[in-house]
């Protein structure tokens, strides 16, 4: 189970690293402008959630691997996208797929991390919401364009907001050492942005 | 008393929300970004300030009806703003009080948050202008702009400043349970801000 | 040698701030503009740094005088910008030397503190780097252009990253109180940008 999610959460910290390395040699930057954009995408959600709950230390600064295992897919994707500009059908999907499990994952574990720490319920929601998505948003802030979810969304930020609030409820039911809650958040927020994906599904009004 | 500075706080963050949603509108964003803009532009300057001095847990955390609040005016903004595109000068005129009101109520908690956490006092006085003018910067940063208020003021940061300072000599001189230095830095930054409006006086040099 | 450093700090400070002073120049900002701008160069790197590491009071919040030089700094600029648009080469060149000196003095700070406060290893050259460079990404966002030292770096981020690995692999061969490893720190950190500024050495690949 704990590895289970160790590894998901890894395959989200990858695609979201992988989102803003793409985005970075869109904007033609060099090395160091695509690890700091690839860093910020991964760990901005993450940093700014233990910020706001006084979560000392940093979760990224006690997992040490995660900032060298970035600065190695930085320095790996740099060689791959100078050949490939775009991407096959199947390698986007998948990016999609990761994204989506991070993204519930980290949804999760904000909105876990804020009951803990006694906020509530619906700001442990919004924790959770920024946790999952604030990284992108600094990706989008930093290269500068305005924000790629605020505009066209397919339920991103929804997706989110749909798991943590599954996760707050069932968090009230179960005791705290259950993994139910957290599997349900990451299910309900990976299946509603697939779907949102797939049927192109828009809040837009 | 208690409850005129808690309804001057409301409609400030009103205000604030309002400016917020209708950039958010100007830049086409869906109900998510709309929201996240609101909600930046009301709470930015207070949680950059939480975090400056380490003032936990951060004023929104406690305040749990404050975000619901302005998911309800994002949610009731969009069906208002999809029909009236402009604004009547009456309603421009009333925001701009909400704003200004905003403004000298946020400018003098900022300040009085930081004088109580022992902050030097010039620092106390800028931490009283970020309070009052982050959340304005931040939306602007998101939505794409530079900052207003950096480009065409009309006073805006210095009526916060004046009234941040009208306050620090204040409360040298009255108990720290006095309203009266709260008031005078409100007030200050008001009048100000209104003269400055209805003149249009600029710092541009 | 506490003089030296505290000299080598103020001049660092005070060349970051003319960054930032002559970037809202361009965007034509006002005088509160101007000063905001400076004062995120100078200080922006080492508020992230302290926030990140919760390093509490912040650094500027004791030191008082900065925000008040920085303000001097601001509205004397402001008189001797409006004449001159550009520089000499030898003012362009006393400024690359002080910006040069900040930056490695920055990231050696930043990375002293991040040890002391029981950071990895690469975690806390990581700082080192955020310490040194993030004021100017701040200015750069705040002023709506894509970070310029992720476009053109001439190894900006990379000196200070070499920088921050020596101070970090002396500091475990000097006692806490040497200050061989932060001079080592600037002085590479220093040289190196130097050089590439001279030959003009970039990482675009």
């Amino acid at each position: 189970m704990e590895a289970l999610l160790k590894t998901i959460e890894i395959l989200g910290i990858f695609a979201f690293a992988i989102t803003g390395i793409i985005e970075a040699r869109r904007k033609q930057m060099d090395i160091i402008g695509t690890y700091s954009v690839a860093m910020v995408t991964a760990f901005g959600g993450g940093t700014l959630r233990d910020l706001l709950i006084a979560h000392y230390p940093l979760f990224w600064m006690q997992n040490y691997n995660y900032p060298i295992f970035i600065l190695a897919l930085s320095v790996f994707s740099i060689f791959i996208l100078r050949k490939k500009e775009s991407f096959s059908p199947s390698v986007v999907m998948l990016l999609g797929v990761l994204d989506a499990l991070g993204l519930g994952l980290f949804s999760a574990v904000g909105t876990s991390y804020a009951l803990s720490a006694g906020v509530y319920w619906f700001n442990a929601v919004l924790i959770g919401v920024i946790t999952g998505v604030f990284g992108g948003v600094m990706r989008d802030v930093i290269c500068n364009e305005v924000p790629v979810f605020f505009k066209q969304s397919q339920l991103y930020a929804t997706c989110s907001f749909v798991g943590s609030l599954i996760f707050v409820i069932l968090a009230n039911y179960f005791p705290v050492e259950s993994v139910f809650p957290l599997i349900s958040c990451i299910a309900a927020a990976f299946i509603l942005r697939i779907i949102s994906i797939k049927y192109n599904i828009q809040l837009k009004f």
